[in-house]
């Protein structure tokens, strides 16, 4: 049997940095997706190992299933319905089998990703030989939450596979998970972005699980389902940033300016708050869509001066804001800042024409331009029917 | 007898926007300024004219002393210690005047400046015979207080020659003021900003006047003295602005978002705090000046951002921005945005090849570039010993 999995990326719409001060902010998935297919090995095929492609790099890993068995020995007696973190043991059998890899130099990157993957696939299937082939829509490591949404793919591959969730093989085309199902798949997506990032949030993927948007104030996610359907222009700037270094800088200049920048994450909190009313408010007619998205525009142009202010902007954003504002545009940084993408708002009535202009213009500046709708439907399972 | 007196223009440090909603705003004269120089006619010279002469344009105006006296029948009676609001009949009359002297279609902006000089003019002088020069360092109408400068620098030659103040006539070079002669000439300079402005402030003339720099918030002015010797680059993008529509822009942003722009201008209230603290406070070491300097660079990058977020910047105002940033060096519009002026701090240890490259780099982009000295002397008079 082959499964194929697709779950989608992330935006946040207000709040970055502002929510480690305590304010609101509001994230988003989008429906760009990271799509992961298993094959568990059938009698015909090859028994003999794990295989990993990553489609869009071109590259392909495999491993010996002696190996595997070898390296995650517990691996035998965890339950897929119970997530557990990796071990000390398991980590380093995990960095040894990545470094027999010979990873090309250019893709270094990817070892985080490859020891996700590892522990992800014993940790659920065990010591079964099967292809998994991974691409994506959503570009690495741009704050759009590619990592979230492979891990989350993954997981709800692999879980389809188990007596942990329920889902209905004979479904044709995209098909959803019961809410428990989806907990289980966030939670052990959760192991995996342990993996990837050290310290994850847990907003990645519990938006790339969930879809829709979430409010999070605190560490308290709030569930809501948008009454409109926004669009969004994301502009990758392609500026590699050091998330740590941009968080630390806010903090610091907290420390430095404590009651101004209180009053700067009060606004912020403010701005998210009003979002969400926005976002979630009933929608009558035509000219009440209109009049919402100049609201939002403006909550996203007062988030960006306030992030401004917060010292995350970066010169390859503000070309972003000149160039978007040229053809009246609202535009604001999303995630970390200091280079990442930037969110367009792309209203309803404004014409293709205009937004193939401002794509091209922003290509011609070297950035990375995609169209996204906002608040779609969170992970997605496919059955392959065997031709 | 021949009198000349320079007045500053003056630039607003933090707070402008924010301080129509309650938040104080820091203002400060520079040391670039208006000179006025006023020779009453001796017996040798021509009895029948009033000369106006603005020297930067190369324009002169004159008015026989018999239609001067004509229009202003009342001045006869005005003291030049008390002073008095333009009636409506001097108003009628000083648009006749003005009328008469059709002035080239390129200067007509020049009239209300016109109508103030007769209106003080008279007031104070009444109908003697004399030549005013005008010269001045400061663009007109870009914010940097033109306007204000010219009327204090007026006022104080003008009433130089009355018993109402009192200056030492044998003093070489530059001479200030006593406070309750300052007190007069802001006085009359503030009659002559209402012919200008309709409703000025106050906060132009007063800087321009007694110099320094003044704390204001809801009404309230507190004199300070800097004790440090701040230096900015002003940038002038010669973009005109409409003060009045920016301010109500910003007012409609605080109806539709009030939650967040209230924590908005109370960031920036802070912002204002913090720097009167910091320029106000001994100084004992060099390097303390550089952290010093350092924080205010970062108090002017934040209330940028949050001007940005009240929606008053402009696209000139981010070339400048960028262009700074290019050198490490921190930005702020001054003034009511849109276009307008901006404030760049040149920190004392910046070396002069660099305020070199920067200013060459944003005078290639078709900006006007000024340093200037901030916090210093409010205006001053000077006697020409004859020749």
């Amino acid at each position: 049997m082959e499964v194929k999995t697709r779950a989608p990326g992330k935006i946040i719409l207000s709040g970055e940095h502002a929510v480690v001060h305590g304010s609101t902010a509001v994230a988003s998935s989008i429906d760009l997706y990271t799509f992961v297919s298993l094959r568990i090995a059938t009698p015909s095929d090859d028994q003999d190992s794990l295989k990993l492609h990553l489609k869009d790099m071109a590259l392909e890993f495999s491993w010996p299933i002696s190996r595997i068995r070898e390296a995650f020995p517990e691996s035998a007696t965890v339950l897929s319905s119970m997530p557990t973190s990796c071990s000390m043991e398991s980590a380093r059998a995990i960095a040894a089998l990545v470094e027999e890899l010979n990873i090309p130099e250019a893709n270094f990157g990817l070892a985080p990703g490859i020891s996700a993957f590892l522990w992800l696939y014993s940790s659920i299937q065990g010591y079964k030989p099967a292809t998994v082939v991974v691409s994506s829509e959503l570009p690495l490591g741009s704050g759009l939450g590619s990592s979230a949404a492979f891990c989350v793919a993954l997981a709800a591959a692999l879980l389809a596979f188990t007596d942990s969730v329920l889902v209905d093989v004979n479904h044709q085309g995209w098909l959803s998970f019961g809410v428990k199902d989806l907990d289980l798949v966030n939670k052990w997506a959760f192991e995996g972005e342990k993996m990837l990032h050290g310290k994850p949030s847990g907003i990645d993927n519990t938006v790339s699980t969930y879809g829709n948007i979430i409010s999070f104030k605190s560490g308290n996610l709030t569930h809501m389902k948008s009454t409109m359907s926004l669009k969004m222009l994301i502009t990758n700037t392609k500026v590699g940033r050091n998330t740590k270094a941009l968080v630390a800088g806010v903090s610091e200049r907290m420390l430095r300016h404590s009651d101004a920048m209180a009053f700067v994450f009060s606004a912020v909190d403010s701005i998210s708050k009003e979002l969400t009313a926005i976002i979630q408010s009933p929608t009558p007619d035509e000219l009440s869509v209109t009049e919402k998205e100049a609201k939002i525009e403006e909550l996203m142009e007062m988030n960006q001066g306030l992030l401004q202010s917060m010292g995350v902007s970066h010169a390859t954003i503000e070309t972003v804001l000149r160039t978007t504002l040229k053809y009246k545009l609202s535009s604001k940084l999303t995630g970390a800042g200091g280079g990442g993408c930037v969110l367009t708002l792309l209203p309803t009535l404004l014409s293709g024409t205009v937004v193939d202009k401002v794509i091209a213009e922003l290509e011609s500046c070297g950035f990375q331009c995609f169209t996204a709708g906002v608040g779609g439907k969170g992970v997605e399972i496919s059955f392959v029917v065997p031709s």
